[in-house]
């Protein structure tokens, strides 16, 4: 049994401001130890030892950096079985999902220590001096990425790990070269200090400051609020709810010197179903959406919330399928009561918009918290003319818009929020509609699908997780896969340095092996 | 002689809500023709013509847009002794820094070009499909960055060229695959008109939708607020004063969608004069402190505005050269009538603070608004307790602060705010101090130089014009030099496409013949 405290800078600290203890979403029962909570002065201590960490970590060896990140993947895999199971009973979902995402955690955390090995992430640039140039000569000019600092991490309470304590923000941020200052999610405490113990392992046994990471346990609105406040926190990482998001937000923007804060917030991700998918295999097509929906209790990010379908007999045969298949799925455990509550408004929201109709529900699960997946149904025009039929209900809900012309499909795509997602389903005769979506959806989505499903982000080095506000509040940027990294550097230019004083990556020598831009060019490229 | 109208989406536009000429600085007397202010729904018609011509100038080839940028140079160099002896009158700037600044933007133009051409700002991704991977197939996932949209550019009254009309900021957007609409600076309203001009031209000579840019007058704050609320403009980029930038930062970043707000602001560019240098040839240190204080009248961005000089013997005989250069200097006619009033209220009250004493003033120059080059001392103690003397003095302004010892030095530093530049100048013995001082610049500036002058910015691929807040308003980006094109850009990724379906930049076949990252390595690269 774990205890319930925050580890600071490798040391157990208990807190002194009262505490929390998980609850079981199937049963709504509290178990476990009590979680204590930080004081500000606690939380502080953690900033300011991210801050002394960050002098020493911020010079570390690509061999040192990514030699931690492998360690943090080992420990977490060498305690999956305590971190799955404890995971299980916190989040209530299932054994192979958490077995998965450990699994993603763990190869996430090794394909940025890749990163750090392959080095690109450096961006050097060397536009070497020109001492006959006229009418004035050149100086040498060396550009590379440093870190920004400590960073603050919030996690999410539907990945509780590879958006969480050791996920892609904590390896991203531990790749640039920051520190990080981890905010525990409290719907997932025991999780969230079994992987911050791992980390902390990983810490100790190699030669780093063990100030790098620290676990914190808060109440939520109040230690984010002092973390994004902090003024030793250089920018923040944050996957969770729009309100959160955009209070942390605001709070960065006002500071005597405001620091990016990279939010995935909220989308609806709409799939848009053509007529020529409508000649396809429409019962896989059927099974493809609910799946996607009801996935994870529909409590994924990509979930879609959103589906376009042709109005006439085909797409009313399609429809007919996919309440078949909605009848007969039950309800999943949801991670918390009051996300289920949230989903149960939303859907009730919804619902009570003008010209919405229910299209099919399921059944409710055997367990607390595990509402009927539910879909409810309107018209383009509805849907063009109703703000609020584009809101997210996060959760296993979807709404079923019905449209009939492609013309109404382009113009009703070209006045969304931005999303995380957008995905067209497509057969033959679609091409020229597709490519005008296409075109629409690089203005409003971080990932574009043709066929599949949005659920099942990708980590690699080509996807984005992301998308213009208010899916997040950088679209310049993804918060899943290798780019990640870039969040958390900026550059800086030195000039006619001589090779003694020159950091590592950019000195003649190139100790680190690194690719390197001269003149505009990466060496060993064609022009 | 120019008439006095805007220009949008290639039409002469004249406005209707009042107007302004220009002002000869060196005289104080306007001249020429009055330019008159669009009203609200006039500068509307310029957003419009940007988003309708964003739409397709979105899809140019890199010959297409390319092929813009080089004919744009060469139409202003075509124009050029009319544009030189127009921005004479108008800024008060002798004829060979604006001669070479005809230069310095004509190459900009191309590099921004030849950065098109090459291609490598696509960022393009691509991570294969697995079809047989397990435990789950893998998509084919690829990734590019795509342009954001219109984008708002405000120039700066001290480079009438170089960052204003056809300065970096439009070059990068045009390069990027954005529209500009272009607030004309009242500064300098005929310059920007024959620039303007200029840009039209070449426009009109291309295949591109000529809304992809248009010049608008107005009243500064009534036109700026305008078009960062404007929600068809996409991203914002700006040089000139904290105040202006941060106004347009707020407006920015209240809209129902915020975007980003590219501002460079302001900065007093510490020297750190080391031990060491004062036993090396100190006359040509005076003397090119003199010439980094003076030139342009001091108005650059990266002018040293303090310059730390240690105390004792040495220093005391280097600060009597510098006040010997400083005595024979004539004053230089400023911007503005308005610039050098701030100019003399910033000396005065930089003058009035505790411990603040003068140390050497030139004469006044023999035309209107050109006052005597200043220089003001004081303690490091005095300089680290009084925030109010890290104020920018725009103008020949510099704070000499002495200090004791170099950690002293070192300290002073790490509490400075963010600037564009840091300069250190060493001799012997002065490697260990050099370093220390590089690692807290690594924090605070975007370029740092070991001797030389930061005025001066080479316009090339390892440039960063940029720096920690409040030096600008994102200090993970530059406006000079070819990085600046990533601040018009986000990332996408497209999932599971045909090749027929895909933007070129990702097809198979790869048309554009790009660089491209496949699972994480650049062909051609090794791992």
């Amino acid at each position: 049994m774990t205890t319930g405290t925050s580890i600071i800078a490798g040391r157990e600290v208990a807190g002194t401001e009262g505490a929390t203890r998980a609850i079981n979403p199937a049963t709504g029962a509290a178990f476990g130890p009590e979680f204590s909570f930080l004081s500000s002065s606690q939380v502080e201590e953690a900033t300011k030892a991210a801050a002394t960490a960050f002098d020493t970590y911020r010079d570390t060896t690509p061999e040192s950096r990514s030699a931690l990140l492998d360690a943090i993947a080992a420990e977490i895999e060498a305690d999956a079985e305590e971190i799955i199971a404890t995971a299980m009973q916190e989040t209530g979902l299932p054994q192979a999902r958490l077995t998965g995402e450990v699994g993603r955690t763990a190869n996430q955390l090794r394909l940025f220590a890749n990163v750090v090995r392959q080095g690109d992430f450096n961006g050097v640039r060397i536009d070497p001096a020109l001492p006959d140039r006229t009418p004035a000569p050149r100086a040498d000019i060396r550009q590379r990425q440093v870190p920004l600092g400590p960073v603050a991490v919030f996690g999410a309470s539907n990945f509780p790990l590879a958006f969480s304590t050791a996920g892609g923000d904590t390896a991203s941020a531990l790749a640039a070269g920051c520190t990080v200052v981890f905010k525990a999610h409290n719907a997932h405490p025991g999780t969230g200090r079994l992987v911050g113990q791992a980390i902390t392992r990983a810490i100790s046994a190699s030669d780093v400051d063990p100030g790098v990471f620290s676990i914190v346990y808060g109440r939520g609105s109040e230690i984010g609020q002092q973390l994004a406040s902090d003024p030793r926190i250089a920018a923040i990482g944050f996957t969770g709810s729009r309100t959160a998001g955009l209070s942390l937000q605001d709070t960065a923007a006002k500071r005597r010197i405001p620091i990016p804060v990279y939010a995935e917030m909220s989308a609806i991700n709409p799939v848009f179903v053509l007529p020529g998918a409508l000649a396809g295999d429409t019962q896989a097509l059927a099974e493809g959406f609910l799946g996607s929906v009801t996935g994870s209790s529909g409590q994924l990010c990509t979930a879609p919330g959103l589906i376009f379908v042709p109005t006439g007999e085909a797409g009313d045969a399609f429809i007919e399928q996919v309440r078949k298949s909605f009848a007969e799925a039950a309800g999943q455990t949801m991670l918390t009561p009051g996300i289920a509550q949230s989903w149960a408004e939303g859907k009730a929201s919804v619902a009570r918009q003008q010209g919405v109709e229910p299209l099919a529900s399921g059944t409710v699960g055997e367990t607390e918290n595990a509402p009927e997946p539910t879909l409810l149904t309107t018209t383009i025009a509805n849907f063009s003319a109703n703000e609020e039929l584009g809101e997210e209900v996060f959760g296993a809900f979807s709404l079923v818009v019905r449209y009939d012309s492609t013309e109404e499909l382009v113009s009703a795509t070209a006045a969304l929020e931005g999303q995380l997602t957008g995905t067209i389903q497509l057969g033959e005769g679609d091409d020229e509609v597709a490519r005008a979506l296409v075109r629409e959806l690089e203005l409003k989505v971080g990932r574009i699908l043709i066929g599949g499903w949005p659920t099942g982000v990708e980590v690699g080095h080509a996807m984005v997780h992301g998308g213009p506000f208010p899916a997040t509040t950088n679209g310049a940027t993804t918060s899943v896969g290798s780019l990640a990294i870039d969040r958390f550097l900026r550059p800086v230019a030195y000039q006619s340095f001589f090779e003694e004083l020159l950091p590592a990556p950019l000195q003649d020598s190139n100790p680190w092996g690194l690719n390197r831009r001269i003149d505009g060019t990466i060496e060993g490229l064609k022009k």
